[in-house]
């Protein structure tokens, strides 16, 4: 089993994604389809805003968590992985971010 | 240095945070506060739900990588850090989706 | 009665803003607090940034009409109203977008 | 002329819809197509729920004029109006929030 609990959650969604859709809130997730996954993320991402400007900053871990999660499984559904962000990182490392945005 | 390169992105974000704002787009970030740095992260995440809705499902990664490195930056300004969103995640861990959203 | 259904909108809106939560959802929303009605404005938007890839463009009226409605809620609560918006248009009015986009 | 500011807005609007892209930002905003527009309003709702949870209420009005610009831009590149929206308000005028909610 993985060691870090990003990569285990990223196993137990792919585990998911082919199963029941009501076995599970992930696999329910799956069901309804890319659009919804989609506005499942956009949501959390208001939510982590939310709490960003909140009076508890402790208040955005379990927003980020929520996050990375939905983000997880669009990543998943459109046969991709939380790898395939981290190599994207690890291409950027050479590249300063100044850099990186005049490029785009 | 870590192997993941998400821990190195995470360290490399914090040994910026109290550099001069000229050095580099983090540091400026940082200078811009908190506010700034959140309206950031929401408006990757509408990039990131367009890109999941566009036809080519590849651009997801670029997006995923912007989103990822707010979110890191905004839990970075606010004292907090991925290894704070790993502690919620395993802490989840014994606990289903429907039952975790059933409780708030 | 106002004519722009707009206006009887924001008129029914200012008029639930200090009636009792349990009489309508527009009630339930301002005593739920700023945070909780900028949130549901944020979801609305994303729901409209889907509609508007999707398949269906017609699909787009409802969520701007959810998306318009919270946009009241919000302004009222903040002792604001539509017509401090038509106001602020009406001051670009001799103003060219880019322009008005290069001053900020 | 119409005397409604919004109204205008939209009539400006659509004028500019088939317009050359260098002559206004919103003939440029038309020629990007509407996944850009999409962005830009989800965008713009980002930074009006940001205004809104910070210490100056009175900023919520220039963000709500950009986003409901962008909003008539949307519309607009739909074939759609704000009159569009105005009767889906109207037809819900007979309907509670929460019974509307319900049906959903």
């Amino acid at each position: 089993m993985a060691e870090d609990p990003l990569d285990r959650l990223d196993a137990t969604i792919r585990a998911r994604r082919d199963a029941a859709a009501d076995t599970s809130y992930t696999a329910q997730l799956f069901a309804r389809g890319r659009a919804r996954i989609a506005q499942k993320l956009g949501e959390e991402a208001v939510e982590t805003v939310i709490a960003a400007l909140g009076p508890d900053p402790r208040r955005i871990v379990p927003e980020a968590a929520d996050l990375l999660y939905h983000l997880l499984v669009l990543l998943a559904d459109a046969g991709l992985s939380l790898d395939d962000v981290r190599t994207e990182l690890a291409r950027r490392e050479g590249v300063s971010g100044l850099e990186e945005k005049a490029r785009r």
